[in-house]
């Protein structure tokens, strides 16, 4: 796994995402639909529905078929695989921003993976017609899905040679940066979207392990543990040092 | 790791991809040029030049940067990272018809991993400008480009994906059969392109079990073992039908 985290917060603009005309934030907070012209935005909050499914709920699952390119509002989002014994594999996060689902759009296929919702999320969808139209007239919204795309499988290569070759703990604090710079924490304080057996699955360690790291970092004064699943991210900056 | 192999041979077409007035064989073989018209073909082979580099040759290092984009004519090339204690991983494989370099292209970065020759090869490049001359002029490149991209996100995912999840005697029939359905093998022999150590570690194992997994093949009749380096295809059909 990996996630996507291709675009930082600032390069969103300085527009206020929060709100438009009382529309998703599906727009002014998305890579891919940077710098365009009112009249393209007007045109984009006119094709884009809104849907919020709650915490646990599958926006699809692997074989599925959908009609709609998904952008995430608000909220995480875990794309993954289950193998026939039941055994799961997380291949990516999804923050505000990122956008999902491409692939059975551009193919005409079904969905290769599964898309769960970890905390009630709002997800913003484009029907294929109203996407391809755009992709068609829009040059610019094209040649920004291909940056965002080479960035996408930029980021999933070096996760996995992350895995190979950085050593658990640098690949701990490699995960922590990336959960904390896409999950906009509030006061610091990062909570972790997955239980630690999973964290440790991601990393290709055990939980042990994990739980060793973490009181290592927090011996260190890097983060203070709270609780069993939230963390204070103290010195973010000596964490990034270690990666 | 896992390999490009998104588009398969009978996607080409059917023209002989081998001469088109002399020009290498960079553009017909190439699926994000398919369906082109015969002008756009013409003007695809004024931009593009041809490299060749000898087995164990760099066509680029991590960290360097180059102005084209590359597309493999002849023979297999590796993408890998390597560690600062020396230690490789590859990330993927690439066969005629695949295009690379392209995140360092779009983003005006450097390159993020190595691309070595596993043996002689023969390289397209486009200049930076007259590709993006040609995408700007023909959405169609654009769009197939796109389709081309999710289509290696969902390889990497998937192989990534299967690495986690299958059995080793899955993924290295998997392995074999996307070598073979690749390398466009002569008599069914397929040549494998890295050492045993090297398959081990790509399908997450030790060399002691691939070659127990080998012999267990040729036992059951899907292959036959020929030297260290050399394997017949006897039914990859059966191979297939294990994965």
């Amino acid at each position: 796994m990996y996630k996507s985290f291709s675009s930082s917060r600032e390069s969103w603009g300085i527009m206020s995402c929060e709100t438009h005309r009382n529309q998703p934030s599906c727009v002014l907070r998305v890579p891919i639909f940077k710098n365009l012209d009112m009249d393209t935005i007007e045109k984009l909050h006119e094709i884009i529905q809104k849907k919020t499914y709650k915490k646990g709920d599958f926006i699809f699952r692997e074989g599925d078929r959908s009609e709609t390119l998904f952008v995430v509002s608000d909220g995480m989002i875990k794309i993954s695989k289950i193998s026939e014994k039941g055994k799961e594999h997380s291949i990516r996060f999804l923050f505000p921003g990122d956008f999902f689902g491409q692939f059975a759009l551009l193919q005409d296929k079904t969905h290769y993976a599964n898309a769960e919702a970890l905390e009630d999320v709002v997800v913003c969808t484009i029907h294929k017609n109203d996407f391809k139209e755009m992709l068609a007239k829009n040059p610019q919204i094209t040649y920004q899905f291909l940056v965002e795309l080479t960035n996408r499988l930029r980021e999933t290569d070096e996760w996995v040679s992350n895995i190979s070759l950085l050593e658990v703990e640098r690949r701990l604090a490699k995960l922590l940066l990336i959960f904390y710079e896409r999950s906009y924490p509030s006061n610091q304080i990062l909570e972790l979207p997955v239980a630690k057996k999973e964290l440790a699955a991601l990393i290709g360690t055990t939980p042990e392990t994990v739980s060793r790291k973490l009181s290592h970092f927090e011996s260190l004064g890097f983060i203070q543990l709270i609780g069993r699943t939230k963390i204070r991210m103290i010195d973010p900056n000596r964490l990034e040092k270690l990666v």
